[in-house]
């Protein structure tokens, strides 16, 4: 038989993949010698030179001495180990919350390079405006931070909603007064980098996956609860968007039949049970003194000091939520669930009584349960997330222009 | 800087990928040229060239020249096509299902090669009753199809419950009375070929995938109710399994806060809605006359004879059904659902309504719906799927040999 004719697309395919395994290889290891990174993928070390040389050539990796020798070393004397180059790209994460929008910049290498904080005009705007906003809230927030906006490669953008990642189509978000917005692209219009919108959920899920608890865990699930009730889904190291880019929608799984009503016009979802809107609901009912950070934190107050209607009200919200989460486990049998977001300062969700809750709603088996912690962090954490994913983004278009250039 | 010293161990296993790849591109393809292998993969066509050398002196594939040149042959004569040789390996399928066990035999190419059912002497056996009563099964199931013990290359095993199908473990079946049953090395003790065990809605999912509604569908769910809910989940052609081996419990998912008693023990799970004792748990306090087909049957005689108490028992059944796949839907949005088990025959669970209440309680965009499909099909369908796991199991092993072989 003849040999079939050269298959270049191919061998071009696996070259990529080969780039993009190798960056991704140095960026966990943070410095790693090109011998070690021949043995943690499936490319030979001749593949794994010359892919380094592609790198170092387009400034994406860098060569590090250790000042000390590593004891590790075989000749006793320093070996030169590959690192991310910081310098070669600076990356904006921004994350839209209900009335404030939270910016970082990256470096490539993941290491911070400044931070900005604004507030929106009002807590829904129409596309147009939502651009209009964001590109003057990405130009301050360049010049507080000494940085130019062409100096940027990407922007990472997280908002509250219904998100197709890929499409970057915005199908419903509470800060837009539009539905289908395809955000990405009127951003693209006017900025001159690329830009990646994602589910603000997905984008903490990225955050504790490169810098928090989920680190070096493959398959993990992170829950948070804020405005809404959101949950990203990290399986096989990636984030599971589902098909048509709205699954991980947690907050709106039903936890009763015909139960309360809920933002989303259904009933019984589990948002109607424990975000803010529905504790404000039943705090109405209270007639809670005027409070100076308030309703929500007059009614943990009221709840603190004994007023039992107010416990009440934490309470069955506790009940749903250990209900929805062990669901979740029921489902899902991850290793890992992190809960994260602003209220998980109201201990009632975390508290002992909550976590074993969840444990006895769990199909029982003679094997450990999953790690369940809790991880507090602000709005800033999940700018950083919304960051990576731009870092994300950006390292596969760099890869991309390498397989260009070369072949 | 020196050149890495051969890393013998990463071309190894870069190979035995190639190897997995190649087999799993030509079962798919049914018939395929070594040329159109390569378009497929990641491999260069001098290594498909080499494999293929590989798995034809195995006898694991063999060359096929059809009869009438296809039309896409650019030299206007045959092309030697590939396909897998069903005569390598014979494998065993096995569901146990509450008081049946259903065997296929299936050769390599997934054609039929027999099949055998028999009665369980009871509900629920012993490890070691069911390793012999499983023992004498296949035995007798061989006779009656001209095959010897010997000649099967591996069993594929699907029981109902909590299975850690890597470990081979029974963490809880309803027809076993032990707990933390080591099943499969129980029986690797007393047969002579590979076992392979898994949850029986796994296995559902598996024949979906290969031989039903899940063909060339990445992402699917499949749900089934018998005397349980059960549920198998693909992502990304694979099946789910969770950490520890018990995620896809669909049935165990809280439908109600301190709902319906389950037979888990714990309150408001779905099953203790929908599954067969729950129906004839409420059959019970209607008084129905008996039925020849059964107290299920007489319930939906009655139901369909306009009785209306019987028939809110089918009609609650079908909301707390809807509601349960709904959340399915918000959480993973699939592109596909199927629904299959032997349940389906009664149509209140696919009744229009159903969907149309499932269709109201998922988060509605604008973007199509996933697929509900029904696909009603008998235990041989299981014991299929159960042969399925067994021949990928196979083709593993055969594969891995061909690696000591030559490297």
């Amino acid at each position: 038989m003849a040999p079939p004719p050269k298959n270049t697309n191919g061998l071009a395919s696996q070259r990529h993949a080969g780039r993009r395994q190798v960056l991704a290889v140095i960026r966990k290891a943070g410095q790693i010698a090109r011998i070690d990174i021949a043995d943690r993928i499936t490319g030979s070390p001749a593949t794994v030179t010359a892919i380094t040389a592609e790198l170092l050539d387009e400034g994406l990796i860098e060569e590090h001495s250790p000042k000390t020798p590593p004891s590790s070393s075989p000749r006793g004397r320093p070996r030169v180990a590959l690192k991310i180059r910081g310098d070669a790209h600076i990356l904006a994460g921004i994350k839209v919350a209900s009335h404030a929008v939270s910016l970082c910049f990256l470096d490539f290498e993941g290491r911070g390079r400044g931070e900005f904080e604004t507030r929106m005009p009002r807590s829904a705007l129409s596309t147009s405006e939502m651009v209009a906003f964001l590109h003057e809230t990405l130009t301050k927030a360049c010049i507080a931070n000494g940085l130019s906006l062409d100096s940027l490669s990407g922007v990472g953008l997280g908002v509250a909603g219904i998100v197709d990642a890929p499409r970057g189509l915005v199908y419903w978000s509470p800060t837009l007064t539009e539905r289908n917005a395809p955000l990405r692209d009127h951003l693209a219009e006017i900025l001159p980098m690329p830009v990646f919108i994602d589910n603000d959920a997905n984008l903490v899920a990225k955050a504790e996956q490169l810098f928090g608890k989920g680190q070096g865990v493959r398959d993990f699930i992170v829950v948070t609860i804020e405005q809404g009730v959101g949950m990203g889904i990290v399986i096989d190291d990636r984030i599971y968007r589902g098909t048509r880019g709205c699954g991980a929608e947690f907050g709106h799984t039903k936890v009763q039949l015909d139960g309360a009503l809920c933002r989303c016009g259904q009933r019984g979802c589990l948002e109607a049970y424990v975000a803010d809107y529905a504790l404000l609901r039943e705090a109405g009912t209270l007639n809670l003194p005027d409070a100076p950070h308030g309703q929500l934190d007059a009614l943990f107050q009221a709840a603190k000091g004994g007023n039992e209607t107010a416990r009440s009200i934490f309470h069955r919200a506790s009940r749903m939520f250990a209900l929805g989460l062990a669901n979740i486990i029921n489902i899902f049998d991850p290793k890992l669930i992190i809960l994260s977001g602003e209220r998980m300062q109201f201990d009632y969700f975390y508290a002992q009584e909550v976590l074993d809750a969840v444990k006895t709603s769990v199909l029982q088996i003679d094997a450990p349960l999953p790690d369940i912690r809790i991880h507090k962090w602000g709005d800033l954490m999940w700018a950083k997330g919304a960051a990576a994913y731009a870092m994300e983004g950006v390292s596969d278009i760099s890869v991309q222009e390498i397989g260009k250039n070369v072949g």
